[in-house]
């Protein structure tokens, strides 16, 4: 019902593997997309989350990369032929017996790009931020980026062996950046904060991945005094809707945007085929723990070629959302594979 | 190895169900367990979380008890030949279809137990806590006591449809409780707070449930500012040690003692077959996340009747120590089904 609003831009995917150089001669970019963002000084800037795999030297092995103990770049092979692994998810290596991931096909960091007009970007011929060797030892994952009393602050996840917990970094100029610890424990993901205190506290919606038994993938909400530490943690929305499109799960995409009528807060909805689509919340302005109002039906669905395949199918990821006069610009994973650019208007949300 | 030292309580069990006074009329207690405890003026108190059924009026049916949005104790019933039901483990109803947990066979509240001489308890009419209706609609469980500062804080398991999270309370006197809100997001267990501030921090340990894919249930550590927010989440120890009696996942029991050689922790471990035993860990005074030694045996396994037989079997879940003299006083769950005391002498924990 939205679509005709809907701009998708021309240039899409607006920043694609090609563009980018591989961290080492040896590794291949199989990835460039969900990625947080910011506007300083007329400027986009743009982390994104890069995906790099390995070339396997030996026949029937799989090598794949890893950060090692003292925070290098490291290597681990096994044989296709393992009657003990499980190769078939193409992002994973499992344990057949008990389930259990033993390590990723890819290695996650993060990149830099740039772009005066928001549609041409120039990409960084390194990574910005590396992963680190004790709670990132697979990667570091789906980076927001929020702008919060004169600061940049990026919310990732910090994916290793011990889980995929969120963690808090900050910087001034995307140069330097101070790691602030893991601020919620695995197994969670999708944490934005708010771009400033409410009612003298710093707000953060995440998403606690509940896989397991009792309890849905919903989103929450929490506060801190300081940013490092959160508390108060309570449901904000589920995803047990009776909609179809994100009946399976759902996370916080963009950090939330201050509108006139509340926060408005792009999400991903995921159906029971694994595909991401795009819906959006209404937040109280002044208790965000209150939904006001929430899209039945997605607003973006993966349609174009660049959201269906990829190396994971079927998705757009939004992550990125700016108001620009009449619109939201918002900037999206497609298909763990691509950045894209949408500009809708935030009427046609808000309706 | 340590069984000639320890010596367990000849009144074993010293609190047992048959003292308990239902809730209401048309309750049965199952279970009075796992309960946090303190000294003052030289009487034990015990917080016991207390698990109670309803009788099924209808044949044919299961009824449930939960706490209904009003906070009021409520019922539901289900059709025990509802093909798309699972009823195989007693304490849970289970849908075949998703394996999600939609209703606990037991409600779990608090009651309170107070000795003069640590063995013989009286038992309060009431419970000192009723669950809420927003986060623990299906329960309470798990508590621990630590006393800090002047104030006794109890950290605990919320249990509902949204998960199973830690929550804090403080009160003075056991008669008021102050809630301070879920400190840790689902899926987390087994909060233990330390007694005192470390460098000017608090600190606590807690246990992500890592059933999943990715990550094992280890003990982790967190600090915070002012107990009602938390980061710095770190991993302190794995289950992952070759140990048969702790390879499936661990979890802390009672609130760190302090000790002339560091922080003891008593935690429980669990092995393949679902066996809870007790071992024990020591961290370093100054920087709890050091862990200084470990046991490589369990210190105690369920070998009496009253531990291997109950609402859960095969089970000894420490959740409260002093130290008295030379010993080690503690107070465990036997089988989810009773509070059994044991004294151990310190030194011999320590070797």
């Amino acid at each position: 019902m939205y679509n005709k609003t809907i701009r998708r831009c021309r240039e899409n995917p607006v920043i694609t593997i090609d563009e980018v150089t591989p961290t080492t001669p040896n590794m291949q970019v199989v990835g460039i997309f969900n990625c947080g963002g910011t506007r300083l000084n007329g400027k986009t800037y743009l982390v994104c989350r890069t995906a790099e795999i390995l070339d396997s030297p030996l026949p029937d092995n799989l090598t794949v990369p890893y950060i090692g103990p003292e925070g290098k770049l490291a290597s681990q092979s096994f044989k296709l032929n393992n009657p003990e692994l499980d190769f078939s998810d193409n992002r994973i290596v499992k344990n057949k017996m008990n389930g259990k991931v033993i390590a990723l096909t890819s290695l996650s960091s993060f990149r830099l790009a740039v772009s005066e007009d928001g549609v041409h970007f120039s990409i960084g011929e390194k990574p910005c931020m590396m992963p680190n060797p004790l709670l990132e030892e697979w990667g570091m994952e789906d980076p927001r980026v929020t702008s919060l009393e004169d600061c940049l602050y990026l919310t990732y996840s910090s994916v290793s062996s011990h889980g995929v917990g969120v963690s808090l970094a900050s910087t001034k100029d995307f140069q330097v950046f101070e790691r602030m610890g893991m601020i919620l424990p695995p197994p969670n993901k999708d944490a934005v904060l708010f771009p400033e205190k409410i009612n003298g506290r710093y707000y953060l919606l995440h998403r606690p991945s509940l896989e397991g038994t009792i309890g849905d993938s919903d989103i929450w909400i929490a506060d801190s005094p300081d940013l490092l530490h959160w508390g108060n943690h309570t449901p904000l929305c589920g995803c047990e809707t009776g909609n179809e499109w994100e009946s399976r799960k759902i996370g916080a995409g963009a950090p939330p945007l201050r509108v006139p009528q509340g926060w408005l807060v792009l999400y991903h909805g995921v159906d029971a085929q694994q595909r991401y689509s795009m819906g959006a919340l209404l937040l109280d302005k002044d208790d965000p723990s209150i939904v006001l109002s929430r899209t039945s039906q997605p607003i973006l669905t993966p349609e174009e070629t660049y959201e269906r395949s990829g190396f994971f199918a079927e998705t757009v990821f939004p992550c990125t959302a700016f108001l620009e006069g009449p619109d939201v610009v918002i900037y999206y994973g497609a298909a763990d594979n691509s950045v894209c650019r949408v500009d809708i208007p935030l009427e046609t949300i808000l309706e």
